[in-house]
């Protein structure tokens, strides 16, 4: 079904486009992100989930090339973005191509919070996070069926990167620490370590210093958010980085960044772009034959 | 015929998306960038131009918005990243929402460059230079056809960008010492001022310290071109950086920024972001009402 909807829309595409052909033909954008919806059954979570898929394009003299996947939360939000970020920085093998899967959650707030509560930021009841503390059950979904569905479908390298910003950012540090096996490089922009009275910030300090050698990459970051108060988003994100820099496991190989001139919504922009340049930052082109 | 098209693609689309819509109706990307290509007819430069346009999604609370317009150099290059840059900084309401123009160069040696010359960066002679030397035919181009095109058709506000890397930098800035005029506001990326024995260095000398009041806004930058070497790229940023801060007309608001981490390729994507963040850093979003 997904193959022939393809076909048909791109056959469509291409004769609506023929009217341009005879002066546009030089002309390509190689940061064309498509902006089709894939949906698969979910067992796990029992309802069906919706995800964004980027696909680099091939390079005809290697077809058969598998790609990296970057697993992408709040995927509606980022996908866009990231994944021409991705085709750019790879035009000028800069980066490597990666493929791009922005999940898209249909209750966020369950799916990207590592325990049940329904404390707010300021400490407030809210009846909007009831159904919160959905993490391990998320992290089956991708265990058991979204990652061997992407990897069963595409061709792929046996290279997965997990991406989080706020919510999905205690999400990606909760992967971290509790599934290590599931990612080879893990990103969290801004991580919401306010959560359930510092949950995710204990857990740090319960597992950093006792973990064994850990060969992942992991960026973290903060944008300007409660910079100048105390006890806020900001000094928690200082305090996750003071764990790391005194008991992060050998192996993982971090970078922490702060953007005073970002906020909460504007620093994915320029963290996701650094996290990608931290990941490959040892990437060498393979050579032309 | 464009509205014929538009309406066609997106009824089809519309179709082929129908079996997602009831798993997936509530998805949407907010910085979805189309994909085709206008081509007008140009007396002036005597063939016809492409270029990609990107129009923001409207309110529908205010569907008759008027947009800023950028015109982008290099549009096949950089207008996907600004494009989805501008749909998810206007989301939030960081920056208005801007139209993109993203101009395509049948020949970017020819629209790009102020003098004719061969002379490579190296001084070396290279014949594919030898139609160089544009710059004039290309400003009457978009002074008497391609920005009436877009007054005409699009719903606009009377606020023009220009914006170009490289040869596109010293186009934009040969642009902002002849024809201030055209535009309101300029942003010039690592703009090769090795051309031709240095003329835009040597005219920014000339023209600097003797214009009136100017009321633009200009943002430049450089990468990390020949940092450490005596006289190169780099070096003739800094000594524009310095004519400008030296001789700066009155009204003009400049920022300068240096990306000693960034090459001249992968720039472009941290200093569009820093020129659009720079030039709306004043504006606030509308009252709701």
């Amino acid at each position: 079904m997904p193959t022939f909807l393809h076909c048909t829309k791109y056959c469509i595409l291409f004769f609506l486009l023929l009217p341009f052909q005879s002066t546009a033909q030089h002309v390509e954008l190689f940061n064309h992100i498509s902006n089709e919806v894939t949906t698969i059954p979910s067992k796990v979570l029992k309802e069906e989930r919706s995800m964004y898929i980027h696909v680099p394009k091939r390079d005809s003299a290697n077809p058969d090339k598998a790609f990296p996947v970057l697993y992408l939360l709040d995927g509606e939000n980022h996908f866009h973005i990231i994944s021409a970020y991705i085709d750019y920085l790879s035009y000028y093998e800069i980066i490597p191509p990666i493929m791009v899967v922005g999940i898209i959650s249909n209750d966020r707030r369950k799916d990207l919070t590592p325990t049940n509560s329904t404390l707010d930021y300021s400490g407030q009841v809210d009846s909007v996070l009831k159904t919160s503390g959905g993490n391990e059950t998320f992290f089956k979904f991708l265990q058991l069926e979204l990652i061997p569905y992407i990897e069963t479908t595409y061709k792929v390298e046996p290279y997965r990167i997990f991406a989080g910003h706020s919510f999905g950012g205690i999400t990606a540090i909760n992967c971290l620490f509790t599934h290590p096996g599931i990612f080879n490089a893990y990103i969290a922009i801004s991580p919401s370590f306010w959560w359930d009275n510092k949950y995710i910030l204990k857990l740090a300090e319960n597992k950093l210093g006792k973990s064994a050698h850990l060969n992942k990459k992991f960026f973290y970051s903060v944008g300007n958010e409660g910079i100048n108060e105390p006890n806020s988003f900001h000094t928690d994100v200082l305090k996750f980085d003071s764990l790391m820099v005194n008991s992060a496991p050998k192996g993982l190989l971090y970078k922490y960044k702060s953007y005073p001139q970002e906020s909460h919504m504007s620093e994915p922009i320029v963290a996701y772009y650094d996290a990608l340049r931290f990941i490959y930052k040892d990437w060498e082109p393979p050579l032309k034959k």
